[in-house]
């Protein structure tokens, strides 16, 4: 029996240890996508208690806790902080298999030094444990990302930002890692939702214009884009709830936004047009400078209206959204491709069922601007747990090049979270070491330790111009 | 080399054997999902050979024999007990890697003590043993259950049942083990079925009164879900072929019902509406009394219009019928929240393609009456296997809390099934064994046995109220 | 650790070891269902070179070069065949874990004794190797056919085929191997596709008269059917991007046919019912003749226009086209059942996340004309992977009788592919040897070894009556 999360935790060769020990672990962490605050790490951020640092803002850690039946009073509510940190590790014994556990164990090894089991009775340990060791200069958000040994971070803002927090942080002598914005522009594109109009003038205000036609619209993203990749921006990213297509003549596109401008309601198809108008526009841009383009879909928002107007959005409720939308998608990347204007193309689907579709989609648009330009993503969210992961990683070895994936990212509001870097890294290893050990691979340490190095961390560079 | 399905049948690691033998084996069984008959219960039947209590009504032997091309005679028709059983015999070998093949031989030596294979040679011999040992006082339906240890059954029945057997069951004190209803509506709420008018003459008989009225049909109702519920009866199960919903006023209700209630026949939409109007009349009676509330959905029924004019429905003739309905699943939850009424409910689809959204749309509606109060049911029907047992289990231990799940049902109309639940409880065994074997979970039998046993037996237990 | 495919490659217990090299090994190959030319059989065809032989027509691995990266000048353009083969053995090592990297070492092992890993290094190498190699007597078509061990080989042919290689193939005494055409009517039934009109003028020509009436294309095909049968046709294979049927009256069809024949679009719901029409018209005359029916379906073809201009069909564009038609499918098979018409049917979906749906619609549709009168298709394209066939394997064994499985084909254009048998014999050998060591089922030699013959070749002769 192997002793719990050791050094060779997941690792159940000896050529997996040798794999993830000799040559994976010692790679830098390229975190191409996350939700980080670039004023918490200007500001190098410390927090008082673990329940600051980690329940905050996790909704992960939430959800386990109304999983175990806790009252929203200890999760979202009025609670001690203390008292939270008790609700929650009395539920994680309960999460066995959940990558939750496994996520927590190894943020507190990694961060506290912890090698116990969380749990209603450890609770007390850990907490005081946990809290000595934050009041160490260190222990602020820099430190945090320093002895994670992360030498890239993309995180996720809005057309409107100022960049003003990325800014210092490039003038800043004392930051090495680099922290570059990707740009996701949901909030204009989404013409259907509460509050896009008003967004629409904030984006106005934002680059100094009104936005009243589809063409300043257009022009005002150009530039916006232009402003981002000035910044170091190398990556956009799209959340659509389903890709779902309408193409329209240009004046069609003008009616609809009238229409939204109106204060009318559109339809979905409306809403389709209008969007994919803009899919295509910004796609356009993104290939011009060479940034990769992010699709994040099939997910269902908000399901639960009650707690919706409770909490808002992103407070744990999502859930997945299967949608059959694969035949828009190929169509989508075939009218860029038409013009050569297809960009670099990362695609993430919150439904695992579409994971065969997707990675031998990637076969039929690939380019020869990057090797592996079009991507499967890594696991997303609720993919994100070590059967995900091995699916991920199986099913694109199967369908693409495994050889060329770009791999992990935390996906994380959370400075804690890099040790998902480590926990992917672990189970790639494990699964090329169980080939080799099969003879499926050959026992050449050059070239599978050239894999392992090139998913963990080169291909990310090279595929992202970093 | 392992024996044949010996004493550590399916426990790979000494830490499963140990759960297994230790936690799991001991705790009596909950079945509180299943089709057999409460008259039997209490007329203590026997049975004369193997094939009565064997392939008698059980369509999954059927659907092995018709995949290896036998005649109907053997299997429904007039050929004799001991041809039939001659002929499954036969048909059993081919069955590699089924979980009939596995369920016969826990059958068999469980209850008849039979330790070898049964296959064409061997039936002559299994036929007189099992035959002999169905002549003892214990073979009858009390004495299997009381051999499996069974202290609660969920029967499955209509509301027009006068229960009249859980009424003399409840009121024998020789009978141990608690019987209770699980009120199954579906002929009311299928509107647009043969034999719906008819039926609603036959529930208005059992309650007394004429339905001709909505309000009428929700009063008659609401009174045998009281009837139920005095009988003990602590679920409900819904039998949908797809979620699909439609929302309209209580008016339109009406002049649906009134349509057909004129003999016209009602549009998919008219009957969606008219079950959406029902469903959520009823899961607001059971959660105001506690209830849990079972959807079973993706199914589709009779599709071979031939067997099912020679045999009718239930005949192993039922597929997979896959639907995309997360969406309406999410909106029914959602509506009944919103009001606070929604109960504890389990979901159940037929296709694992909805494993994913099904466990994660229970993270968006959990509450506090239970842990883990919304359930993903155990692996159903086609699903129960191995695999879909394993699939199922991971599953929900990556997107929910696999510590609150209730667990294991036999879902079946024979009384030799209780087998079923030895092996969900060592397939859940060697899954936590590895777990800890890897070290991905402390090696603490505490916690790992408490939950083994919860997921037996205490989590049901609790969650029903038992 | 075991060497890098050696002789027990798959093979992870000795019962495996024993089934495949005692059982599975020696049994001949059915290929029943594959894209090879009968011409070049009859013309016994020789290669030049490696890449000739290779990397000609072979679109999965322009796939994997296209993954890497490499320019279509390198894959299908006028680069020399020496610099393709060198991009595709640098591009190899990258596709760790893909099919295209055990089928290549299969086929370099087996047909050129080949024992080392090919890569950009090591390219020199096996190119001069290879090429020697070919320069051989028996390395034409025939003798790589010889060697394989191949007893019958159903090519893919149009219903306007002469069918004049088959005839000479059939009068050549020097040919041991069956090779007999299967009835693809695709072409004639897709009235809402690009060329069918013309289609219609050359199927007419073919049978000496002119195709204007259903009635006369229904004689026509009729004919064709016929034809075929009279030169050993004993499969026809229809490729249906979705199954989606529409069921209409004769004089419909009719008008839907005269409006394609006077050159005006039809619709997509009038192609399904032109389509409906023929398919069952088909189907009748199958079934009439004991062959079987092959469907396939769910792919999105040619969806990258650009490259489907320069390239045209079947260039390694194709991906999953995932669509949910088993409604339909039933209904297929249901009317086809009402008359007693229903042929032997062998079903194959592209996107896996069917396969349950599709091994569990068998069981309602069996017949006793054959054990397993109705066949989930091995793995098909982009499932036809290590994991992918498991997963078929597994699936079918849960849902079905894996042991009336009629197996494996190629599917391929490549006389190289014959090694696919071997991959698909040792991970059939792999999974029933664990089970039988798991102590799942006897270690019953007599049993398990008949099994694995039946699979790899028994059932598929008895199936197509070989």
């Amino acid at each position: 029996m192997k002793a719990f999360m050791d050094a060779d935790f997941l690792l159940s060769t000896p050529t997996a240890v040798r794999l993830y020990h000799d040559y994976a672990a010692k790679m830098p962490i390229i975190d191409y996508h996350c939700h980080v605050s670039p004023k918490e790490i200007y500001e190098d951020t410390h927090f008082d208690n673990i329940t600051q640092v980690w329940l905050g803002g996790d909704h992960y850690k939430w959800r386990v806790m109304r999983s175990n039946g806790v009252d929203e009073y200890y999760i979202t509510g009025g609670a001690s902080d203390r008292e939270k940190f008790q609700k929650f590790a009395e539920a994680l014994p309960r999460a066995i298999g959940n990558p939750m556990y496994h996520w927590c164990h190894l943020e507190l090894k990694a961060f506290f030094g912890y090698e116990g089991a969380l749990n209603g009775d450890t609770a007390e340990e850990v907490w005081n444990l946990a809290n000595r060791i934050l009041q160490q200069e260190n222990m602020g958000v820099r430190g945090l990302i320093e002895q994670s040994n992360v030498c890239f971070i993309g995180t996720t803002d809005d057309p409107a930002d100022s960049l003003e927090w990325h800014k210092k942080l490039s003038e800043d002598p004392a930051m090495k890692t680099k922290v570059a914005p990707s740009f996701r522009p949901d909030k204009a594109l989404n013409i259907e939702k509460a509050g896009w109009h008003e967004y629409l003038q904030r984006l106005g205000e934002a680059a100094g214009t009104s936005i009243t036609t589809i063409e300043t619209l257009k022009s005002v993203l150009a530039d916006r884009i232009a402003l981002f990749d000035a910044h170091g921006c190398r990556a956009s990213d799209h959340g659509l709830d389903r890709i779902s297509l309408q193409f329209v003549s240009d004046a069609e596109v003008q009616t609809i936004m009238d229409k939204a401008l109106g204060g009318e309601a559109v339809t979905a198809d409306e809403a389709d047009a209008f969007r994919t108008h803009l899919l295509l526009f910004c796609a356009r841009e993104y290939a011009r400078l060479g940034w990769a383009m992010q699709l994040h879909f099939n997910a269902l928002r908000n399901p639960n209206t009650q707690m919706f107007e409770k909490l808002g959005p992103d407070t744990g409720f999502d859930c997945i959204g299967p949608y059959n939308g694969i035949t828009d998608l190929a169509k989508l990347l075939d009218t860029l491709q038409l013009t050569d204007e297809l960009p670099r193309t990362i695609l993430y689907s919150l439904d695992p069922s579409d994971n065969a579709a997707l990675a031998v989609i990637l076969g039929a648009f690939q380019g020869t601007e990057a090797a592996g330009k079009l991507q499967h993503g890594s696991a997303w969210w609720f993919n994100d747990n070590k059967q995900g992961m091995h699916d991920q990683l199986v099913n694109l070895a199967n369908l693409s090049l495994l050889g060329n994936f770009i791999g992990m990212l935390t996906d994380s509001r959370s400075f804690l979270s890099y040790t998902r870097h480590e926990y992917f890294r672990r189970i790639l290893c494990d699964l090329i070491g169980t080939w080799i050990e099969n003879g499926e691979y050959p026992a050449d340490m050059d070239y599978a330790g050239t894999l392992v190095q090139d998913i963990s961390f080169n291909n990310a560079k090279r595929y992202f111009g970093i």
